[in-house]
Protein backbone atom coordinates (compact mmCIF):
# COMPACT_ATOMS: atom_id res chain seq x y z
CA UNK A 1 0.00 0.00 0.00
CA UNK A 2 1.76 3.19 -1.25
CA UNK A 3 0.70 6.12 0.69
CA UNK A 4 1.78 9.96 -0.20
CA UNK A 5 1.15 12.52 2.10
CA UNK A 6 1.46 15.86 0.48
CA UNK A 7 2.10 18.46 3.53
CA UNK A 8 4.19 16.56 5.86
CA UNK A 9 3.73 18.21 8.79
CA UNK A 10 1.11 17.91 11.89
CA UNK A 11 -1.46 16.49 9.93
CA UNK A 12 -0.12 14.63 7.17
CA UNK A 13 2.86 13.62 9.42
CA UNK A 14 0.50 11.96 12.37
CA UNK A 15 -1.63 10.63 9.87
CA UNK A 16 1.53 9.08 8.70
CA UNK A 17 2.66 7.83 11.83
CA UNK A 18 -0.45 6.13 12.53
CA UNK A 19 -0.67 4.36 9.11
CA UNK A 20 2.99 3.04 9.76
CA UNK A 21 1.98 1.30 12.90
CA UNK A 22 -1.23 -0.09 11.53
CA UNK A 23 -0.55 -0.87 8.15
CA UNK A 24 2.68 -3.08 8.20
CA UNK A 25 2.85 -3.22 4.51
CA UNK A 26 2.58 0.47 4.29
CA UNK A 27 5.21 2.70 2.20
CA UNK A 28 5.04 6.48 3.33
CA UNK A 29 6.00 8.77 0.21
CA UNK A 30 6.25 12.27 1.64
CA UNK A 31 5.99 15.53 -0.86
CA UNK A 32 6.17 19.73 0.14
CA UNK A 33 7.27 22.05 -1.32
CA UNK A 34 10.07 22.92 1.85
CA UNK A 35 12.68 20.44 1.20
CA UNK A 36 14.24 20.92 5.03
CA UNK A 37 10.54 19.40 6.25
CA UNK A 38 10.59 16.82 3.56
CA UNK A 39 14.18 16.07 4.62
CA UNK A 40 13.11 16.48 8.50
CA UNK A 41 9.91 14.01 7.80
CA UNK A 42 12.23 11.74 6.56
CA UNK A 43 15.13 11.11 9.27
CA UNK A 44 12.50 11.40 11.95
CA UNK A 45 10.72 8.65 9.88
CA UNK A 46 7.24 10.50 9.81
CA UNK A 47 8.02 9.10 5.95
CA UNK A 48 10.03 6.78 4.34
CA UNK A 49 10.84 7.86 0.91
CA UNK A 50 10.80 11.68 -0.36
CA UNK A 51 8.99 11.91 -3.56
CA UNK A 52 7.94 14.70 -6.01
CA UNK A 53 4.69 15.28 -7.69
CA UNK A 54 4.91 12.75 -10.99
CA UNK A 55 5.26 9.39 -8.28
CA UNK A 56 1.87 10.75 -7.00
CA UNK A 57 0.70 8.29 -10.36
CA UNK A 58 1.80 4.66 -8.29
CA UNK A 59 -0.40 5.97 -5.35
CA UNK A 60 -2.64 4.32 -3.56
CA UNK A 61 -4.08 6.91 -0.77
CA UNK A 62 -3.08 10.31 -1.06
CA UNK A 63 -3.85 12.96 2.15
CA UNK A 64 -3.56 16.27 1.23
CA UNK A 65 -2.59 18.22 4.20
CA UNK A 66 -1.52 21.44 3.12
CA UNK A 67 -3.19 25.00 3.73
CA UNK A 68 -6.62 24.92 2.52
CA UNK A 69 -5.75 28.22 -0.04
CA UNK A 70 -3.16 25.88 -1.61
CA UNK A 71 -5.05 23.15 -1.47
CA UNK A 72 -7.77 24.45 -3.75
CA UNK A 73 -5.65 24.53 -6.88
CA UNK A 74 -3.29 21.41 -5.50
CA UNK A 75 -6.27 19.04 -5.40
CA UNK A 76 -7.41 19.30 -9.12
CA UNK A 77 -3.48 18.82 -10.32
CA UNK A 78 -3.55 15.38 -7.56
CA UNK A 79 -6.32 14.05 -9.32
CA UNK A 80 -5.57 15.19 -12.95
CA UNK A 81 -2.02 12.76 -12.19
CA UNK A 82 -3.35 9.74 -10.07
CA UNK A 83 -4.71 6.65 -11.46
CA UNK A 84 -7.76 5.48 -11.58
CA UNK A 85 -8.25 3.17 -8.36
CA UNK A 86 -6.34 5.96 -6.23
CA UNK A 87 -7.98 7.57 -2.95
CA UNK A 88 -7.19 11.32 -2.36
CA UNK A 89 -8.15 12.45 1.41
CA UNK A 90 -8.39 16.27 1.75
CA UNK A 91 -8.25 17.16 5.59
CA UNK A 92 -8.67 21.04 5.52
CA UNK A 93 -11.26 23.15 8.26
CA UNK A 94 -13.13 24.15 5.23
CA UNK A 95 -14.78 22.15 3.48
CA UNK A 96 -17.32 24.08 0.90
CA UNK A 97 -14.79 25.58 -1.63
CA UNK A 98 -12.83 22.71 -1.72
CA UNK A 99 -15.95 20.25 -2.46
CA UNK A 100 -17.01 22.92 -5.34
CA UNK A 101 -13.46 23.39 -6.57
CA UNK A 102 -13.60 19.94 -7.93
CA UNK A 103 -17.22 19.30 -7.99
CA UNK A 104 -17.32 18.73 -12.15
CA UNK A 105 -13.59 16.87 -11.76
CA UNK A 106 -13.88 13.28 -13.76
CA UNK A 107 -12.53 11.94 -10.86
CA UNK A 108 -14.24 13.67 -8.18
CA UNK A 109 -15.14 10.09 -7.35
CA UNK A 110 -11.82 9.46 -6.46
CA UNK A 111 -11.97 12.23 -3.62
CA UNK A 112 -13.18 12.37 -0.37
CA UNK A 113 -13.78 15.58 2.14
CA UNK A 114 -12.73 14.73 5.77
CA UNK A 115 -11.87 17.25 8.69
CA UNK A 116 -10.51 15.21 11.40
CA UNK A 117 -10.84 17.28 14.35
CA UNK A 118 -7.25 17.16 15.67
CA UNK A 119 -4.32 18.89 16.00
CA UNK A 120 -2.42 20.95 18.17
CA UNK A 121 -1.08 24.36 18.33
CA UNK A 122 2.48 23.53 16.87
CA UNK A 123 3.25 22.54 13.54
CA UNK A 124 6.17 20.93 10.93
CA UNK A 125 7.10 17.55 10.74
CA UNK A 126 8.23 17.38 14.70
CA UNK A 127 4.78 18.02 16.03
CA UNK A 128 3.22 14.88 14.33
CA UNK A 129 2.40 12.67 17.17
CA UNK A 130 1.54 9.16 17.29
CA UNK A 131 -1.75 8.45 18.43
CA UNK A 132 -3.55 12.15 17.51
CA UNK A 133 -6.48 11.09 16.23
CA UNK A 134 -7.72 8.25 18.57
CA UNK A 135 -11.28 8.71 19.56
CA UNK A 136 -11.53 11.98 17.33
CA UNK A 137 -14.49 12.48 14.72
CA UNK A 138 -13.92 12.93 11.52
CA UNK A 139 -16.68 14.76 9.75
CA UNK A 140 -17.06 13.59 6.23
CA UNK A 141 -18.67 15.94 3.47
CA UNK A 142 -20.60 14.85 0.54
CA UNK A 143 -19.78 11.05 1.01
CA UNK A 144 -22.31 9.80 -1.59
CA UNK A 145 -19.96 11.88 -4.62
CA UNK A 146 -16.40 9.20 -3.47
CA UNK A 147 -16.71 5.90 -5.31
CA UNK A 148 -18.58 3.16 -2.66
CA UNK A 149 -15.00 1.04 -2.44
CA UNK A 150 -12.79 4.07 -2.08
CA UNK A 151 -15.03 5.33 1.02
CA UNK A 152 -14.69 1.52 2.55
CA UNK A 153 -10.45 2.01 2.31
CA UNK A 154 -10.80 5.43 3.80
CA UNK A 155 -12.87 4.07 6.58
CA UNK A 156 -10.44 0.90 7.34
CA UNK A 157 -8.29 3.45 7.73
CA UNK A 158 -10.08 6.14 10.13
CA UNK A 159 -11.28 3.27 12.23
CA UNK A 160 -7.94 1.39 12.43
CA UNK A 161 -6.82 4.94 14.05
CA UNK A 162 -9.83 5.11 16.00
CA UNK A 163 -11.35 8.05 14.68
CA UNK A 164 -15.40 8.29 14.60
CA UNK A 165 -17.15 9.46 11.70
CA UNK A 166 -20.00 11.93 11.32
CA UNK A 167 -21.03 12.70 8.22
CA UNK A 168 -22.34 16.55 6.90
CA UNK A 169 -22.91 18.52 3.49
CA UNK A 170 -20.00 21.55 3.26
CA UNK A 171 -22.52 24.05 3.86
CA UNK A 172 -22.99 22.96 7.68
CA UNK A 173 -20.21 21.82 7.92
CA UNK A 174 -18.15 25.33 7.79
CA UNK A 175 -21.24 26.73 9.00
CA UNK A 176 -21.04 25.01 12.65
CA UNK A 177 -16.89 24.70 12.59
CA UNK A 178 -16.95 28.36 12.35
CA UNK A 179 -18.39 28.54 15.80
CA UNK A 180 -16.82 25.62 17.61
CA UNK A 181 -13.58 26.29 15.73
CA UNK A 182 -12.32 29.08 14.46
CA UNK A 183 -14.39 31.87 16.71
CA UNK A 184 -11.96 30.02 19.20
CA UNK A 185 -8.92 30.63 17.81
CA UNK A 186 -9.85 34.46 17.25
CA UNK A 187 -10.79 34.82 20.47
CA UNK A 188 -7.72 33.53 21.83
CA UNK A 189 -5.44 35.88 19.03
CA UNK A 190 -7.31 39.22 19.97
CA UNK A 191 -6.73 38.14 23.67
CA UNK A 192 -3.24 37.66 23.78
CA UNK A 193 -3.07 40.79 21.24
CA UNK A 194 -5.24 42.87 23.92
CA UNK A 195 -2.47 41.52 26.60
CA UNK A 196 0.52 42.11 25.08
CA UNK A 197 -0.16 45.54 23.63
CA UNK A 198 -1.50 46.16 27.65
CA UNK A 199 1.82 44.99 29.30
CA UNK A 200 4.87 46.11 27.59
CA UNK A 201 7.16 44.80 29.82
CA UNK A 202 6.46 40.98 29.33
CA UNK A 203 7.67 40.16 32.72
CA UNK A 204 4.70 41.29 33.91
CA UNK A 205 2.67 38.80 31.80
CA UNK A 206 5.04 36.35 32.93
CA UNK A 207 4.99 36.24 36.43
CA UNK A 208 0.85 36.77 37.12
CA UNK A 209 -1.02 35.54 34.07
CA UNK A 210 -1.50 31.95 35.56
CA UNK A 211 -2.70 28.27 33.92
CA UNK A 212 -6.37 29.55 33.28
CA UNK A 213 -4.96 32.52 31.28
CA UNK A 214 -2.33 30.23 29.21
CA UNK A 215 -5.55 27.52 28.39
CA UNK A 216 -7.35 30.88 27.01
CA UNK A 217 -4.09 31.98 24.93
CA UNK A 218 -2.86 28.37 23.66
CA UNK A 219 -4.68 28.87 19.87
CA UNK A 220 -2.74 32.48 19.74
CA UNK A 221 0.39 30.04 19.41
CA UNK A 222 -1.27 28.61 16.14
CA UNK A 223 0.32 28.77 12.50
CA UNK A 224 -0.99 32.40 10.96
CA UNK A 225 0.11 30.82 7.43
CA UNK A 226 -2.91 27.87 8.30
CA UNK A 227 -5.27 30.24 9.38
CA UNK A 228 -5.48 33.34 7.74
CA UNK A 229 -6.89 31.12 4.56
CA UNK A 230 -9.25 29.25 6.57
CA UNK A 231 -10.53 32.49 7.77
CA UNK A 232 -10.54 33.77 4.12
CA UNK A 233 -12.47 30.69 2.98
CA UNK A 234 -15.12 31.23 5.74
CA UNK A 235 -15.03 34.76 5.60
CA UNK A 236 -19.50 34.62 5.50
CA UNK A 237 -19.52 32.16 8.82
CA UNK A 238 -16.18 33.63 10.52
CA UNK A 239 -17.71 37.00 10.73
CA UNK A 240 -21.46 36.49 11.96
CA UNK A 241 -19.87 34.21 14.47
CA UNK A 242 -17.50 37.46 15.23
CA UNK A 243 -20.53 40.19 15.44
CA UNK A 244 -22.40 37.78 17.96
CA UNK A 245 -19.26 37.26 20.10
CA UNK A 246 -18.83 40.64 19.76
CA UNK A 247 -22.12 41.57 20.23
CA UNK A 248 -22.46 39.24 23.72
CA UNK A 249 -19.57 41.24 25.02
CA UNK A 250 -20.33 44.62 25.09
CA UNK A 251 -24.21 43.42 26.37
CA UNK A 252 -21.64 41.64 29.48
CA UNK A 253 -20.42 45.13 29.23
CA UNK A 254 -22.90 47.44 29.64
CA UNK A 255 -24.34 44.91 32.40
CA UNK A 256 -21.11 46.05 34.64
CA UNK A 257 -21.45 49.98 33.42
CA UNK A 258 -25.13 49.47 34.75
CA UNK A 259 -23.94 47.38 38.29
CA UNK A 260 -26.27 44.87 36.90
CA UNK A 261 -24.18 42.46 38.59
CA UNK A 262 -27.45 40.13 39.14
CA UNK A 263 -27.50 39.44 35.55
CA UNK A 264 -23.68 39.35 35.23
CA UNK A 265 -24.14 36.24 37.20
CA UNK A 266 -27.13 35.06 35.29
CA UNK A 267 -24.66 35.41 32.12
CA UNK A 268 -22.48 33.13 33.69
CA UNK A 269 -24.52 30.73 35.76
CA UNK A 270 -26.68 30.00 32.17
CA UNK A 271 -23.35 29.13 29.98
CA UNK A 272 -21.77 27.52 32.94
CA UNK A 273 -23.97 24.09 31.98
CA UNK A 274 -21.11 23.95 29.12
CA UNK A 275 -19.25 21.46 31.57
CA UNK A 276 -21.69 18.64 30.41
CA UNK A 277 -21.05 19.53 26.49
CA UNK A 278 -17.49 19.49 27.18
CA UNK A 279 -17.63 16.99 29.47
CA UNK A 280 -17.98 14.42 26.15
CA UNK A 281 -15.34 16.26 24.49
CA UNK A 282 -11.73 14.24 24.20
CA UNK B 1 0.40 25.30 65.16
CA UNK B 2 -3.67 26.34 65.08
CA UNK B 3 -4.36 26.60 61.22
CA UNK B 4 -7.80 27.80 60.38
CA UNK B 5 -9.47 27.93 57.00
CA UNK B 6 -12.45 30.31 56.38
CA UNK B 7 -13.72 28.59 53.46
CA UNK B 8 -12.99 25.10 52.55
CA UNK B 9 -12.95 25.23 49.02
CA UNK B 10 -10.39 24.91 46.35
CA UNK B 11 -8.55 27.29 47.73
CA UNK B 12 -8.71 27.11 50.71
CA UNK B 13 -8.74 23.26 51.02
CA UNK B 14 -5.60 23.55 48.69
CA UNK B 15 -3.68 25.02 51.34
CA UNK B 16 -5.25 23.05 54.29
CA UNK B 17 -3.74 19.95 52.58
CA UNK B 18 -0.60 21.42 51.78
CA UNK B 19 -0.10 22.69 55.02
CA UNK B 20 -0.67 19.56 56.69
CA UNK B 21 1.78 17.61 54.71
CA UNK B 22 4.64 20.48 55.25
CA UNK B 23 3.71 20.79 59.00
CA UNK B 24 3.17 17.90 61.09
CA UNK B 25 2.13 19.69 64.24
CA UNK B 26 -0.88 21.86 62.43
CA UNK B 27 -4.37 21.19 63.03
CA UNK B 28 -6.46 22.56 60.55
CA UNK B 29 -9.86 24.17 61.58
CA UNK B 30 -12.59 25.08 58.80
CA UNK B 31 -15.25 27.65 58.89
CA UNK B 32 -17.63 27.67 56.58
CA UNK B 33 -21.36 28.83 55.86
CA UNK B 34 -22.13 25.87 54.71
CA UNK B 35 -22.68 23.05 56.46
CA UNK B 36 -22.65 20.23 54.02
CA UNK B 37 -19.06 21.85 52.78
CA UNK B 38 -17.67 22.01 56.17
CA UNK B 39 -18.77 18.54 57.20
CA UNK B 40 -17.78 17.28 53.30
CA UNK B 41 -13.86 18.82 54.19
CA UNK B 42 -13.65 17.09 57.84
CA UNK B 43 -14.99 13.74 55.34
CA UNK B 44 -12.34 14.36 53.11
CA UNK B 45 -9.74 14.63 55.96
CA UNK B 46 -8.72 18.38 54.22
CA UNK B 47 -9.79 19.81 57.96
CA UNK B 48 -8.86 18.08 61.54
CA UNK B 49 -12.30 19.93 62.95
CA UNK B 50 -14.75 22.31 62.14
CA UNK B 51 -15.01 25.25 63.76
CA UNK B 52 -17.15 28.43 64.41
CA UNK B 53 -16.17 31.80 64.52
CA UNK B 54 -15.80 32.42 67.98
CA UNK B 55 -12.64 29.87 67.87
CA UNK B 56 -10.55 32.32 66.02
CA UNK B 57 -9.49 33.32 69.32
CA UNK B 58 -7.61 30.53 69.55
CA UNK B 59 -5.72 30.89 65.38
CA UNK B 60 -2.09 31.00 64.93
CA UNK B 61 -2.75 31.81 61.24
CA UNK B 62 -5.88 32.76 59.43
CA UNK B 63 -6.45 32.07 55.83
CA UNK B 64 -9.55 33.50 54.20
CA UNK B 65 -10.73 32.23 50.88
CA UNK B 66 -14.56 33.34 50.43
CA UNK B 67 -16.27 35.06 47.92
CA UNK B 68 -14.18 38.79 47.52
CA UNK B 69 -17.26 40.42 48.38
CA UNK B 70 -17.91 38.72 51.63
CA UNK B 71 -14.04 38.90 52.74
CA UNK B 72 -14.56 42.98 52.70
CA UNK B 73 -17.26 42.01 55.37
CA UNK B 74 -15.35 39.11 56.90
CA UNK B 75 -12.23 40.29 57.12
CA UNK B 76 -12.58 43.24 60.28
CA UNK B 77 -14.65 40.68 62.00
CA UNK B 78 -11.77 38.12 62.12
CA UNK B 79 -9.22 40.67 62.94
CA UNK B 80 -11.50 42.26 65.68
CA UNK B 81 -11.41 38.44 67.07
CA UNK B 82 -7.95 37.21 66.46
CA UNK B 83 -5.58 37.34 69.43
CA UNK B 84 -2.53 39.82 69.03
CA UNK B 85 0.10 37.36 67.46
CA UNK B 86 -2.38 35.65 64.88
CA UNK B 87 -1.43 36.50 61.21
CA UNK B 88 -4.65 37.05 58.66
CA UNK B 89 -3.77 36.00 55.12
CA UNK B 90 -6.62 36.99 52.47
CA UNK B 91 -5.90 35.31 49.43
CA UNK B 92 -8.95 36.85 47.02
CA UNK B 93 -8.12 38.01 43.23
CA UNK B 94 -9.02 41.36 44.10
CA UNK B 95 -6.70 43.78 46.65
CA UNK B 96 -7.49 47.56 46.23
CA UNK B 97 -10.86 47.06 47.87
CA UNK B 98 -9.65 44.85 50.64
CA UNK B 99 -6.48 46.45 51.51
CA UNK B 100 -8.90 50.03 51.82
CA UNK B 101 -11.33 48.07 53.96
CA UNK B 102 -8.45 47.47 56.96
CA UNK B 103 -6.05 50.46 56.16
CA UNK B 104 -7.19 51.75 59.78
CA UNK B 105 -8.22 48.47 61.52
CA UNK B 106 -6.25 48.55 64.37
CA UNK B 107 -4.73 44.82 63.97
CA UNK B 108 -3.94 45.84 60.46
CA UNK B 109 -0.51 44.70 60.84
CA UNK B 110 -2.23 40.99 61.83
CA UNK B 111 -3.19 41.20 57.89
CA UNK B 112 -1.27 40.15 54.98
CA UNK B 113 -2.63 40.76 51.57
CA UNK B 114 -2.07 37.48 48.88
CA UNK B 115 -2.94 36.58 45.95
CA UNK B 116 -2.28 33.14 44.59
CA UNK B 117 -2.10 32.67 40.39
CA UNK B 118 -3.63 29.22 41.18
CA UNK B 119 -6.72 27.53 40.73
CA UNK B 120 -8.80 25.43 38.52
CA UNK B 121 -12.35 26.09 37.16
CA UNK B 122 -13.90 23.36 39.79
CA UNK B 123 -15.15 24.64 43.66
CA UNK B 124 -16.05 23.20 46.37
CA UNK B 125 -13.96 20.66 49.04
CA UNK B 126 -13.43 18.13 46.55
CA UNK B 127 -11.88 20.33 44.46
CA UNK B 128 -8.66 20.78 46.64
CA UNK B 129 -5.89 19.64 45.40
CA UNK B 130 -2.60 18.56 47.25
CA UNK B 131 0.62 20.76 45.32
CA UNK B 132 -1.75 22.98 43.75
CA UNK B 133 0.42 25.70 44.67
CA UNK B 134 3.75 24.52 43.93
CA UNK B 135 6.01 26.77 41.57
CA UNK B 136 3.03 29.11 41.01
CA UNK B 137 3.20 32.65 41.56
CA UNK B 138 1.85 34.69 45.28
CA UNK B 139 1.61 38.03 44.62
CA UNK B 140 1.67 40.48 47.77
CA UNK B 141 0.13 43.54 48.18
CA UNK B 142 1.20 46.14 50.49
CA UNK B 143 3.72 44.14 52.61
CA UNK B 144 5.16 47.09 54.47
CA UNK B 145 2.02 47.52 56.02
CA UNK B 146 1.95 43.52 57.91
CA UNK B 147 4.23 42.83 60.86
CA UNK B 148 7.61 41.65 60.18
CA UNK B 149 7.31 38.78 62.44
CA UNK B 150 4.02 37.73 60.45
CA UNK B 151 5.85 38.46 57.37
CA UNK B 152 8.19 36.18 58.35
CA UNK B 153 5.86 33.08 59.30
CA UNK B 154 3.59 33.99 55.85
CA UNK B 155 6.72 33.49 53.65
CA UNK B 156 8.08 30.68 55.43
CA UNK B 157 4.29 28.89 54.82
CA UNK B 158 4.45 30.07 50.80
CA UNK B 159 8.15 29.12 50.27
CA UNK B 160 7.71 25.56 51.87
CA UNK B 161 4.62 24.80 49.56
CA UNK B 162 6.64 26.06 46.73
CA UNK B 163 5.53 29.23 45.51
CA UNK B 164 7.24 31.90 44.35
CA UNK B 165 6.50 35.65 45.44
CA UNK B 166 6.10 38.87 43.89
CA UNK B 167 5.37 42.07 45.65
CA UNK B 168 3.02 45.10 43.91
CA UNK B 169 0.85 47.76 45.07
CA UNK B 170 -2.87 47.04 45.26
CA UNK B 171 -3.55 49.19 42.55
CA UNK B 172 -0.99 47.99 40.14
CA UNK B 173 -2.13 44.47 40.80
CA UNK B 174 -5.84 45.04 40.31
CA UNK B 175 -4.88 46.46 37.22
CA UNK B 176 -2.63 44.02 35.67
CA UNK B 177 -4.87 41.16 37.09
CA UNK B 178 -7.78 42.57 34.77
CA UNK B 179 -5.74 41.64 31.53
CA UNK B 180 -4.16 38.37 32.15
CA UNK B 181 -6.80 36.92 34.51
CA UNK B 182 -10.34 38.56 34.83
CA UNK B 183 -10.31 39.33 30.90
CA UNK B 184 -9.99 35.64 29.99
CA UNK B 185 -12.26 34.68 32.64
CA UNK B 186 -14.71 36.95 30.43
CA UNK B 187 -13.63 35.73 26.78
CA UNK B 188 -14.53 32.43 27.46
CA UNK B 189 -17.79 32.42 29.05
CA UNK B 190 -18.85 35.18 26.02
CA UNK B 191 -17.86 32.68 23.68
CA UNK B 192 -19.31 29.57 25.61
CA UNK B 193 -22.68 31.42 25.14
CA UNK B 194 -22.06 32.10 21.34
CA UNK B 195 -21.32 28.69 20.71
CA UNK B 196 -24.35 27.41 23.12
CA UNK B 197 -27.12 30.11 21.69
CA UNK B 198 -26.07 29.61 17.94
CA UNK B 199 -26.02 25.40 18.36
CA UNK B 200 -28.97 25.21 20.23
CA UNK B 201 -28.80 21.33 19.25
CA UNK B 202 -25.87 20.44 21.89
CA UNK B 203 -24.89 17.06 19.94
CA UNK B 204 -23.37 19.43 17.35
CA UNK B 205 -21.27 21.49 19.63
CA UNK B 206 -20.10 17.76 20.93
CA UNK B 207 -19.68 16.18 17.69
CA UNK B 208 -17.56 19.19 16.14
CA UNK B 209 -16.28 20.58 19.10
CA UNK B 210 -11.77 19.59 19.40
CA UNK B 211 -9.48 20.43 22.01
CA UNK B 212 -8.83 24.07 20.74
CA UNK B 213 -12.74 25.08 21.67
CA UNK B 214 -12.13 22.61 25.19
CA UNK B 215 -9.36 24.81 26.08
CA UNK B 216 -10.52 28.25 25.05
CA UNK B 217 -13.90 27.70 26.99
CA UNK B 218 -12.43 25.97 30.13
CA UNK B 219 -13.02 28.98 32.40
CA UNK B 220 -16.73 29.01 31.56
CA UNK B 221 -16.67 26.78 34.04
CA UNK B 222 -15.70 28.17 36.69
CA UNK B 223 -18.00 29.40 39.62
CA UNK B 224 -20.01 32.62 38.67
CA UNK B 225 -20.73 33.28 42.48
CA UNK B 226 -16.88 33.68 42.95
CA UNK B 227 -16.66 35.55 40.07
CA UNK B 228 -19.09 38.63 40.22
CA UNK B 229 -17.82 39.91 42.98
CA UNK B 230 -14.66 39.78 41.30
CA UNK B 231 -16.28 41.58 38.10
CA UNK B 232 -17.69 44.08 40.56
CA UNK B 233 -15.00 45.02 42.65
CA UNK B 234 -12.60 45.66 39.70
CA UNK B 235 -15.25 46.85 37.56
CA UNK B 236 -13.52 49.96 35.60
CA UNK B 237 -10.11 47.72 35.15
CA UNK B 238 -11.99 45.03 33.72
CA UNK B 239 -14.00 47.07 31.87
CA UNK B 240 -11.11 48.77 30.15
CA UNK B 241 -9.18 45.57 29.34
CA UNK B 242 -13.06 44.78 27.89
CA UNK B 243 -13.30 47.72 25.23
CA UNK B 244 -9.72 47.11 24.18
CA UNK B 245 -10.50 43.17 23.50
CA UNK B 246 -13.60 43.95 21.87
CA UNK B 247 -11.79 47.05 19.83
CA UNK B 248 -9.34 44.39 18.48
CA UNK B 249 -12.19 42.01 17.38
CA UNK B 250 -14.16 44.69 15.77
CA UNK B 251 -10.83 45.99 13.74
CA UNK B 252 -9.96 41.96 13.25
CA UNK B 253 -13.18 41.79 11.80
CA UNK B 254 -13.29 44.68 9.68
CA UNK B 255 -9.72 43.70 8.19
CA UNK B 256 -11.98 40.49 7.17
CA UNK B 257 -14.83 42.14 5.67
CA UNK B 258 -12.25 44.13 3.44
CA UNK B 259 -10.22 41.64 2.02
CA UNK B 260 -7.02 42.67 3.88
CA UNK B 261 -6.10 39.45 5.12
CA UNK B 262 -2.29 40.12 4.54
CA UNK B 263 -2.89 42.30 7.52
CA UNK B 264 -5.20 39.22 8.88
CA UNK B 265 -2.03 37.09 8.74
CA UNK B 266 -0.03 39.58 10.45
CA UNK B 267 -2.28 40.74 13.13
CA UNK B 268 -1.86 36.97 13.85
CA UNK B 269 1.75 36.54 13.24
CA UNK B 270 2.54 39.68 15.56
CA UNK B 271 0.82 38.00 18.55
CA UNK B 272 2.48 34.36 18.03
CA UNK B 273 4.94 35.67 20.31
CA UNK B 274 3.08 34.96 23.15
CA UNK B 275 4.92 31.43 22.97
CA UNK B 276 7.58 32.94 24.58
CA UNK B 277 5.98 34.07 27.41
CA UNK B 278 3.52 31.20 27.80
CA UNK B 279 6.93 29.07 28.01
CA UNK B 280 7.56 30.31 31.55
CA UNK B 281 4.19 29.68 32.76
CA UNK B 282 3.15 26.96 34.76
Amino acid sequence: MKVFIIGTGLIGGSFALDIQQEYSEAIIYGIDNNPAHLKEARELKVIHHEANFDDLKIADIVFLTIPVDKSLSVLPLVLDTINDNALVIDVGSTKQRICEVVNEHPKRRNFLAAHPIAGTEFSGPKAALKGLYKDKTNIICEVEKTAFKLQEKALDIFSKIGMRIRYMDAVSHDKHIAYVSHLSHISSFMLGKTVIEKEKNERDIFDMAGSGFESTVRLAKSSPAMWTPIFEQNKANVIETLEEYIGNLQRFKILMQENKFDEVFEEMQNTNHIKNILNGIK
